[in-house]
């Protein structure tokens, strides 16, 4: 059982609530850290009445299991968050918002040819990976703090927004200072100290789903970010591992017709690892899109067979300009606009 | 290693060939059934030279494996085969094609409300299971010749294609007499016999893939029936078996563009399986016709939460009717109608 | 809801249980076959008072869903049915039972190598397949009848018991002619009509898990066999489908403990398919035993490099003897014998 | 395409080789840290003959790509590493080691009970989390180094090696501190930075599988920390996430016999998390040591149901000491010992 405490609870509040907990022999956990405190609760909670735990002043409320709260915090009628990307772009309103770049910043060259592309066709923001989580250490890791330096250069030339990915809690600071959105990427999700270092600095944070992650665990490593304080977390699906396999990921593009009926939180799909192959990449966008996706993140290289990561999901520079053309449409069909 | 005669080889082709295997010491089966006799050769050809083969008259092709032939005989500029349903519908060209229907028929008062409604609303052709393949030996298996009957009734009513399943190789003869398209269930994908009892008779086949199968077992099984000369295969995908918990299936759409690069065979789609939850039945019919679906396969129901199998899925008539209004924008953005 | 009649009940009593749900307005329906009749409800039965339905006498019990029922029905102490083979081998016992043979009955003397090789190592039956099920229609099929009259004389050479695979309803009583157990695959494990089939005669079943399915669904096809009258059903775990690629399929070991909890029913493991890799047969085996099955099925073959299907999991006669061998020791430590 | 530079190789060398490349127009990338310097290279190398690189003196070997060199460089008669845990006892020979205890420490006095049971039992190491990774953050977190301080009083107490989890990579040398063997959770099998930075330090690394892991990746991970000099890898198998219900995980054993193949690195079980349920962990222990696992860990709790975390798996101390006393049959049908 989690007891939540109002947000402007002191520590005093806290200290009164254990007390009685202890008062009344009930092994009891004060979950550290977080804007809004709460307390595990163990076992059965024998002479205590559940209902004067409720009445008391300084709790807010009373959940059975630790589900989620701030994440699936709607009403039917409330809009999605609209998450501002720092160069006037928002992720979350009527405009589908396209991030798009490559796998890895491999050169300052490199990098500005495709984000002047990506502009031109559209996109507000420009990914691309400084620090990259590879499978094998022997593979290449990221040009570090230089690419994320290349990356501040392409923002300076093109007013795109930047969103590359941060692996450790010690980088946060260093990433936050180059880029507008940090992106925590599928092998973290579930590193939940990285998750709660992100929630303690005010850029937004993009969080994609995990491989093998349900969709509560999906929703509950948005909590990690959003339990402390920054509440700019935008959702995206890339792909569960399954049986299949003439795909890298299988896109379960449901979740997003589910994220958005039980969170306000945005949700944006990357078709580009959530299947793998460059000649699916525009099916599965326009498909995102029709089931209510409030945006994509796309690979775009500029030579997508010499790209030193993801080749064989690259789009090129025109393929990515004919597939935002041809997204107009779609996004036309759901009454909103790129 | 697969020898594929020519489709015109008579039997005394087939025994030169078998001749001329044995006289060089080498293993082989004659595959039965199948308009195109096809020879499996065991083991390494030794002193027989491949092209040897390769250049007799009655040869048409070589395999090295046992993969897909006439389910993926294209060209890259060729249309998807067009498949008429019996009543001037037809599945696979600019139209997309709606099905649907309860998920069993109930009674004749329940088919023709629904029948009529969903007419009313654009589907082309009537679903409805009278042979229902039921996890439980308990559980309602279908009102058989019967349920038959009584969709028969409903096409004389509606002018609507009928869509049922067919279940046993002994079946194939009944339900042929009163269904237009003869479903086969995911439950049957690798069920050959059936598959082959299909491909012997004249109707459209609906192949629905396994929650469980490889795009390439998938393909294979339409094979099975085109083998026996019915080229006639609806290919459907309706989701596949995951970790994922908050839906029934996993909806894996990537596969309806992948089958289209690979085929001319229609796709279609079943997001009424495909979730498990009703709600998210509309976005996923959107994302389906986004990605190039040629057509939806939904169940609707007069009285849904009164149904007796699979009600957590099932539209009601109005929402069934606002769903195929919603998709008429989504058809456009693809150059297609409804 | 499902109304389950006392075995002795008579058409009348049907009629009577359905005459009471009719005049109380109740949705209904008697599920057809089966030795114990079954009534399914549909919807609320609002009026109707649920224990007056429990009271009747014709009245067993009353389930709120269609799980299974004969194949869970065991008290805690109960031992697990002793199935006999037919030859004086059983299993179920203390016994462990080993089931060894090709994938494919290929040749009599191929068959006969192999029966007398796993004869002498210790084995009680002779698997082999004479009707097979291929993801192609262009791979081997097998020699249908006369393999099974290879596999006829395979028994008399040696006394082994034949199991060997049915794959359709009309073919039934043929393989049952034959073979002393019938197998049913795991691509038919969902084919009700099969299993149905099978439980209207009298020789065991080997039903395998199909690698998609549940354990409730494994269970209840069981149940789909044993409804019919025939209780002898042998469970066997084959692997099912998972994201791991460097095994054919995920051996499911802890199934075989949870299915010998819930069930009084065999249950053995076939680690050649639940790996697809020879060298990983042996530590499989020894491991399946020391989790509590009660038998193997295992693939050997005289010449496993030139075997016409299945050649990279198949074991040559000399390490199927060492895998017997070794196996001692781990039935020893369960306190059984090989 | 990696070339792999001797170990001793000095700076220059790097230099040299880096010169050598761009000279030759070819893309190239130093991977950072690792004892054993590597050099990624991109696309073509054209003009550029490999065999002149593999000539040159402080090239070691080329590979075509970036699997594991150190987690995989055996014989096929090498005997598997033997690990020492800092208190005499070892993970690799002849003896089967168990690491038992709580999942979370709670109390002092908890784990004080517990590790004299474990080590009464035969265990030669204690487990129990202080800095736990949940799923949610409303669950409780563990008491961190008050956690760590108790579990080296139950050492002080029992003489049993510590093992406790590691989640972030500036904690490294505090866990290190108080620990014997540093866990790296499934949650954080992907997580590179914390997995180099474990390799950084001397203690033994006991790494667990992600539930979505491929067997590559997880060498791959042990190669991460392997490359920093840290040899002391202990891999553990604890269940990947399927579509089964019955159980919290499907324990996948054949990853046991096929990593020592691979390997000289010891591989061990944890059935708790593997199966999730309290009744399956004995005979998962079972086939596991059957199967070849060099050890087990596994949940022990002196009041289960009173668990604050995970107690439908933890056995109580009476049921973990039966378990531990049958294992001796198994271990000793593999001729080893406990």
């Amino acid at each position: 059982m989690i007891v939540v405490l109002n947000p402007n609870s002191s520590a005093e509040h806290v200290d009164n609530i254990v007390g009685l907990l202890n008062r009344n022999g009930v092994d009891n956990f004060v979950v550290p850290g977080g804007r809004q405190k709460t307390v595990e609760v163990f076992g059965d909670i024998n002479g205590l009445d559940r209902s004067v735990l409720e009445s008391l002043p300084m709790v807010e409320r009373i959940l059975d299991r630790g589900g989620p709260i701030l994440a699936v915090d709607r009403r039917p009628d409330d809009a999605t968050f609209d998450i501002p990307l720092g160069n006037g772009a928002t992720i979350g309103g009527k405009k589908i918002a396209i991030i798009a770049g490559p796998c890895s910043v491999e050169s300052l060259n490199q990098i500005l040819d495709i984000a002047m592309a990506v502009k031109e066709a559209g996109a507000v923001a420009l990914r691309g990976g400084a620090f990259k989580p590879r499978t094998s250490p022997y593979a290449f890791q990221g040009h570090g703090e230089l690419g994320l330096e290349m990356l501040a250069r392409a923002r300076e030339e093109t007013g795109l927004a930047i969103v590359t990915e941060v692996m450790r809690c010690d980088h946060v600071e260093l990433v936050a200072k180059y880029a507008d959105v940090l992106q925590i990427g599928s092998r973290n999700m579930h590193n939940t100290q990285l998750l709660a270092a992100a929630g303690e600095q005010d850029k937004p944070v993009l969080l994609k789903r995990g491989w093998g992650a349900t969709l509560d665990e999906f929703l509950l490593a948005a909590e990690y970010v959003m339990l402390q304080g920054n509440r700019n977390v935008i959702l995206c699906e890339r792909g569960i591992r399954s049986h299949e396999t003439y795909v890298r990921n299988t896109l379960a593009l449901a979740v997003v017709p589910e994220v958005k009926r039980l969170s306000r939180l945005p949700v944006i799909v990357d078709p580009s690892h959530g299947t793998g192959r460059s000649h699916l990449v525009v099916p599965m966008s326009n498909a995102s899109v029709a089931c209510g996706a409030d945006g994509l993140i796309i690979e775009v290289h500029n030579h997508p067979k010499a790209a030193w990561t993801d080749a064989d999901q690259a789009l090129d520079c025109d393929q990515f300009t004919a597939l935002a053309r041809g997204l107009e449409a779609f996004a036309g069909a759901c009454s909103r606009t790129l």
